[in-house]
């Protein structure tokens, strides 16, 4: 399990064996069953999730009660609620598990302390921070500019696994579409 | 000018004098007029821009010729075309201005070099781009989950500033919400 995470961070920088264990003492490894929660909204939210292995989402519910997924994160992906994360505020979102989950947590406060020790780490979590700036911008100008039929085709593109593995209503809630109109879609 | 831009870093990080001197030699200074573009769709863009007085604007024009705002950024604001600047690839935005305007803009290799050289200017950056991970994701949510009168009452609260400086039509590409129904309500 902590090998997934050295790839990981290794993708960006390299580490040598003792900086590996120094980074681990910083994380904090927790199985999550199916339907559990990581972050609920109204909560302090402290940890950014790294997923060894399983699915999870966050998401919105709105006054009227309605969701909106904002994030499904699989094997190798992050996940948290940046806003409570980093400003160390309540949060606004939810995070459970789709799946049963394997992950690795760091605190807030843990990842301040080891980027201030190993200024490599402070390089991989900006890189990956940038990467999912593109990311969420990306998805800004898909939902300002794109038809839900073109939002649907990117969605598989980039992401065939999931797919296969997350319940279609959600990934039509993802979309910002009706489950409708996915059904129309999908049966392509 | 260059006090202007001293200030915005030591929200952040304090700086001596000479690593203020130090900082300065990654930047240059432009004066650019209403209408000229800094960035192009199409063209590199391996600057990032701050902007010390005036207006910008990010969009991107679809295939069909539509065009949607992305961002404005004004005084204290910094702007770019994020995928280009941090992936070296093509702009797929266009920058443009909407008043006359002084900014300093930083290349990427410049910025990677600088974070290298003084580690508190990675920290800098790195808390700019969370906050800036962190607004996208606020308005994402806003796309998904809020009507086009709870869009703008949000933008009145964020930005009071802008709906002076901004035409009208602009602010409703922005929203993605039609021009009628943006004069409709800012006649209340």
């Amino acid at each position: 399990m902590e090998e997934v995470l050295r790839r990981q961070i290794e993708k960006i920088v390299t580490l040598t064996d003792e900086e590996f264990r120094f980074v681990l003492t910083h994380f904090t490894a927790r199985t999550v069953k199916k339907h559990q929660y990581v972050v609920q909204a109204g909560d302090p939210a402290p940890n950014d999730h790294f997923v060894v292995k399983g699915l999870l989402k966050s998401f919105y519910t709105d006054d009227l009660g309605k969701t909106h997924i904002l994030q499904f994160a699989m094997e190798d992906w992050w996940i948290s609620d940046p806003q409570a994360y980093h400003n160390k505020v309540n949060a606004t979102l939810h995070i459970d598990c789709l799946e049963d989950t394997q992950l690795f947590f760091i605190s807030i406060d843990n990842r301040e302390k080891l980027c201030v020790e190993l200024q490599k780490m402070e390089y991989f979590f900006m890189k990956k921070t940038t990467a999912g700036y593109i990311a969420l911008q990306r998805r800004i100008l898909s939902l300002m500019s794109q038809k839900a039929e073109e939002r649907f085709n990117q969605f598989i593109q980039l992401y065939p696994t999931l797919l296969q593995r997350v319940p279609k209503a959600l990934i039509a809630s993802y979309l910002g579409i009706s489950r409708e109109t996915l059904s129309r879609m999908s049966a392509h």
